[in-house]
C-alpha cells in the first residue's frame, strides 16, 4: 500500500511546486526534499521529471475530457454551457504550470507533443460539438464557419489567458490568483453573446452570473 | 559608415536565425560566424544577445505602432481594417520567434518586460480605439464591454498563434509558411462578422477577400 501512496505523493507535490515556482525552476531534488524523501526513493517510482510532467499531463487531459461530454439522454441548457466554462477554467487553474511554458515542455518530449496535438483537436471537436448543438436547440445564430471560429477562440484563450495576463497585464503586485484565471469566462461569454438568440439572453438573465469584468478591463485601462 | 552596416546586419541576421531555428537555439557565436564576422566585432556593437533581442523588439514596436494609427482627416472604412489585419500578420510573420517563447524573453529581460507590458497596453487600446471608430461610422454593433473583449480577442488571437499552430495544429510535415500565420485573419474575421451591421457586411463583399480557410479548419479536422 505504501508504494502508490508516495507515487501520487511526488505527482501532487511536483504539480504544487511546477504551479507555485514554474517548472524550470523545480528539479527532481527540490520535489524530494519537499516531501522529506530521498532522491533514490523519487527515482524508484519515476524514472525522471519528464515521467513525471507526462503522468501530470494524463491528470489534466482525463480532467479535462471528462469535462467536455455533451448530456447522454436530455437536450443541451444554458446551465450546461456555464458549467463547461468554470470547470474548464478549474482545469486550467490546477494544471496552469503547463501552458506557461507549453513549447518547451512539448519540444522537450515528442510522444508527449503528439499526444497533446490529438487532445486539442479532441477539445476543438468537443467544442464544436457543444456549439452546435446550443445551435440545434435555438441558443445560438452562427454559419459552421463561425462555431469552428468559436471553437477555436474558446480553446486559444483558455490555453494563452495565463500567459496574457502573466505578460501584457499583472503588474509586479499583482499576483496570478484564481480570480484572475475566472476572468476569461468573461471574455469567452462577452464575444459569445454576439452569437446568441434572444430566447438565449433571455434565459442567461435568470442564471447566476459567472463573473464581473473589473479586474481584467481595470489593469488594461491603468497604462 | 562601415559601423551602423555591420550593426544593421547583425540585427537582420539574428532575426532570421532567431525565425528560423528559435532564439534559443542561437548563440552569438553562430550569429558572427554566419556572417563571417568575428565575435569580438560583434561584441563590439553589441554587449550581449539579450541587447540585441531588445534592439530587434524595438524594430517590433515600432513596425506595429505604426500600424495601429486612425485615418487622421477622413473617417475610418472598411479597406483601413483590413489593412490593420493584413499589416499585423505581415509583423507577425517577421517577428515570429518573439511571441514563440516570450515568457523566456521577458523573465530574462525586466527592463523588455516592462516596456512589453506597456506595449500591450498601447495595442489593447488602439485595437479598442479602431472598433469604436468603426461603431461611429455604422459599421459595428457591440458594447463598449464587447469592443474590449474583442480587442483582447484581437491581441490574444495574434500573439498566440504561432505558438497555437506549432503545438496544436501543424504536423511535422507542415512547415510553418506565412500562410498559416495569415490564417489568423479568418480566425479573426470569422468571429468580428457576428459584430457587424448590415451595411458592412454589403461593403464587405465588394472588398477583396483576405484569405480562405482551407488550410486550418482542414488540419483540425484531421484528427
Amino acid at each position: 500500500m505504501a508504494k502508490p501512496k508516495t507515487r501520487d505523493k511526488i505527482i501532487n507535490t511536483s504539480l504544487a511546486l511546477f504551479n507555485e515556482q514554474g517548472e524550470r525552476n523545480v528539479t527532481t531534488n527540490h520535489i524530494a526534499s519537499h516531501l522529506g524523501i530521498s532522491p533514490g526513493n523519487l527515482y524508484y517510482h519515476f524514472k525522471n521529471k519528464q515521467e513525471i510532467i507526462y503522468q501530470i499531463y494524463l491528470k489534466y487531459e482525463n480532467d479535462l475530457q471528462s469535462v467536455l461530454v455533451l448530456p447522454e439522454s436530455r437536450s443541451i441548457t444554458l446551465t450546461d454551457k456555464q458549467h463547461y466554462l468554470t470547470a474548464v477554467v478549474q482545469c486550467m487553474w490546477c494544471y496552469r504550470f503547463f501552458h506557461q511554458d507549453l513549447e518547451h515542455l512539448l519540444v522537450s518530449d515528442p510522444i508527449l507533443h503528439e499526444r497533446y496535438k490529438q487532445f486539442s483537436r479532441f477539445c476543438l471537436q468537443s467544442a464544436e460539438a457543444i456549439y452546435n448543438a446550443l445551435r440545434t436547440e435555438g441558443y445560438m445564430t452562427a454559419s459552421d464557419i463561425q462555431l469552428k471560429a468559436l471553437s477555436n477562440h474558446c480553446w486559444i484563450t483558455m490555453t494563452s489567458w495565463v500567459s496574457f495576463l502573466r505578460t501584457a497585464v499583472l503588474s509586479d503586485n499583482n499576483r496570478l490568483t484564481k480570480q484572475w484565471i475566472h476572468e476569461s469566462i468573461f471574455q469567452i461569454m462577452a464575444i459569445e453573446l454576439a452569437f446568441f438568440t434572444k430566447k438565449a439572453l433571455y434565459e442567461l438573465k435568470t442564471l447566476p452570473e459567472l463573473t464581473s469584468p473589473s479586474l481584467l478591463f481595470e489593469a488594461i485601462d491603468a497604462v
